[in-house]
């Protein structure tokens, strides 16, 4: 894979957006520039908006380190995300030749995409499609997701950020509580992300410290859910303390399957991929508790918040992240295809981690889910060893870049119109 | 007012908790004992606890400057809060024979209570009993809401930490909005605290500054609310962006005085059980604009987040709370009695603002609401004015005190359970 000359190389994101998908934007970037390549193309919602012909020369976003700094801060996909899944080979060979002719066009040896688990689908038929048909671009993906989800990478970048920010918050709610006496109690359920698994409710287990008690239960989506159980627990709680905070997923459903958001009916979203959006857990558990026991309740939806808190963000989480991007860059550089890169663990205290590189095709849709000995055995809390586990992925802070007394994000006149 | 031995002195906390409310906490017991009191108390939830003969020496809970520190970055009221009003003297004399009896067994020279417009008419009460019944005591109200609907001051401390976190919050969600593309649009309604006056809500203005367009609309209860009009605000924002963010307060209510978050008719959100659901004003508009326009929609509420988000306090805002507390126990200590201590702002840019002591009988019970001529002619928005107004009261950060990657707030062992 020697090349005399280094051409191009272009990068997407793809996705929920998370607080740390920009800083791993930034790695690529440098790396890239690093290693020699002339251009780094940005494409603008990922290979969905690629395919309309829509990518951006990031060297006009990112021209001095105080822009790669505002860059790492920035929430959102700054490059815009999509929710595309490509068809398969088969299906549809007449896409895949457009889209290498596109790519050829613009002279790409390297392919990266930031992504998780469906992003990573796109990684795998891509690079099958670059062996069937002789290319010798190289395509690299590159981990991001905060539901940390994703297979054989001990963490995913965004991860440490949103569990930050949901150990902060929730830690922020449970003080509130102590505030007003009321007189039969107070339930407050807190609604947290994480479809399918329980990393983002469990990180609630974070505001758990000497100066707090943490959350008074902890529901994940592993473990079936079962409302009367939920109300019985509440009121057991209630008969020691005037206001408890439940922490549910959003995804927890009973044994036979049912969500509990749909218990309630509201508006249904059905995204790209036929997954449903799910909204209203906690509202509709306040119903119950409420009628049931007859306190005051109150249901907070961290919603949105949680992924694109970057005011919030953790310090290893961010520069993990830029990290990864560097390292997805150096593979795709050094000939690697069809690969992620992922974090190894080395070690938990002091915390250690490396990079690795993993076939792609190990990872793609392939859902991690909490171990269920990390559950406790009634399914009402994490253990330590989850605890242990979070706990060195939420260290250090980023300075927000203060201006006006608002943290400022990269921004150049006119992007936002071509999103 | 010249006694030759200081006593005692007496501090409760009253109405909704704030980020800045301890910091005043703290304030009033650093003045008091510069002044040379014995001892501070804390009444444990206001004057209800106190009448129940709950209180805490606060000296064994700020122990060391450090304590203070913690103490000022605490959300929640550290002494817990209650919502009580005192009847009229003529109503029960004996209720406040009683208080005035408990205060002068502790020995009680100076009553400062941290509070809003409730907690001003007890100041006012209190203050009055003691003229008739000939007490020395002196009652002081220190300024406390997130609300900012005080009169007489220029502003409250806790609305500027709100309002901060307000505008970087909002920002992050117009941010989070620019990633995905939405085939029919996206419209997000983020619904934020303050029934009746709209400080809070006109403070996600803040979002707006070089890098971001801030909220495409935003709804203050001080303007009637018209449903349909905001349904083709939306639409018409709609036709040239992909995604709108439309701020509301939760007091939003139309022409004839009807909550929007009471407006349930015509909307199936129903429970499994086939009860109607409440609903707040954001899911109940997030609905309505789903049916109408057919798009995809997102309600966030912010819920306790907002007055409860320490570790995105306002420096500003933080100081001022400790100032105006060591402002409240200056007046008491040298003789003011049914005062509250404001502020009067002495210049925008550069800010500059005083405390001074107002005649409480001037303040209890009254709203001070956004002028009019802070918000736009249409009603859709603030004005330059309102900016100029709060930008200096967000300025600055209090870094938080971080252990394990988490704020740690002040704690003393076996306090929660007086709670």
């Amino acid at each position: 894979m020697s090349k005399i000359k280094k051409r191009n190389v272009i990068v997407g994101q793809s996705g929920g957006p998370t607080a740390a998908i920009n800083s791993s934007l930034a790695g690529v970037f440098r790396t890239a520039k690093d290693r020699g390549y002339a251009k780094v193309y940005g494409m603008i919602h990922g290979i969905q908006g690629f395919m309309e012909g829509r990518y951006v020369d990031l060297s006009e976003h990112i021209q001095t380190g105080l822009d790669a700094e505002l860059l790492k801060r920035t929430p959102s996909a700054y490059l815009g995300s999509c929710r595309y899944k490509l068809p398969n080979i088969n299906e549809d060979k007449e896409l895949y030749e457009k889209i290498f002719k596109m790519l050829d066009e613009l002279e790409i040896d390297c392919f990266i995409y930031i992504g998780g688990n469906d992003s990573m689908d796109t990684i795998k038929k891509l690079s099958d499609y670059a062996i069937i048909s002789g290319s010798e671009i190289r395509f690299v993906g590159c981990p991001k997701t905060i539901d940390n989800d994703l297979a054989l990478t001990d963490h995913t970048p965004g991860y440490g950020s949103a569990a930050k920010y949901i150990g902060t918050s929730v830690k922020e709610i449970i003080r509130d509580g102590w505030s007003l006496e009321t007189a039969h109690g107070q339930v407050v359920i807190v609604e947290i992300m994480g479809r399918n698994a329980g990393w983002l409710t469990g990180a609630s287990v974070l505001a758990k410290s000497e100066d707090c008690d943490g959350p008074d239960a902890i529901y994940l989506p592993e473990i079936p859910f079962d409302v009367n159980a939920f109300v019985d627990k509440c009121k057991e709680l209630l008969k020691t303390k005037a206001s408890i905070v439940m922490c549910v997923s959003e995804g927890i459903r009973t044994a036979e399957g049912k969500y509990v958001s749909e218990m309630t009916e509201g508006v249904e979203y059905v995204d790209a991929f036929g997954h449903k959006q799910l909204t209203g857990t906690a509202t509709y558990l306040s119903t119950v508790v409420a009628k049931e026991i007859g306190c005051k309740t109150r249901a907070i939806e961290l919603s949105t918040l949680q992924r694109a808190a970057s005011h919030c963000a953790s310090r290893i989480d961010i520069l993990e992240a830029y990290e990864v991007g560097g390292a997805a860059m150096k593979a795709a550089d050094e000939g690697d295809s069809g690969k992620m890169v992922v974090f190894k663990r080395l070690s938990d205290d002091p915390y250690q981690a490396g990079t690795e590189v993993k076939d792609v095709h190990k990872i793609a849709n392939d859902e991690r889910l909490v171990p269920r000995e990390w559950i406790t055995k009634d399914g009402t809390y994490v253990t330590s060893e989850f605890v242990t586990y979070v706990r060195p992925l939420i260290q250090g802070d980023v300075a927000p870049i203060m201006v006006d007394g608002i943290p400022r994000h990269l921004y150049v006149k006119g992007f936002q119109e071509l999103l």
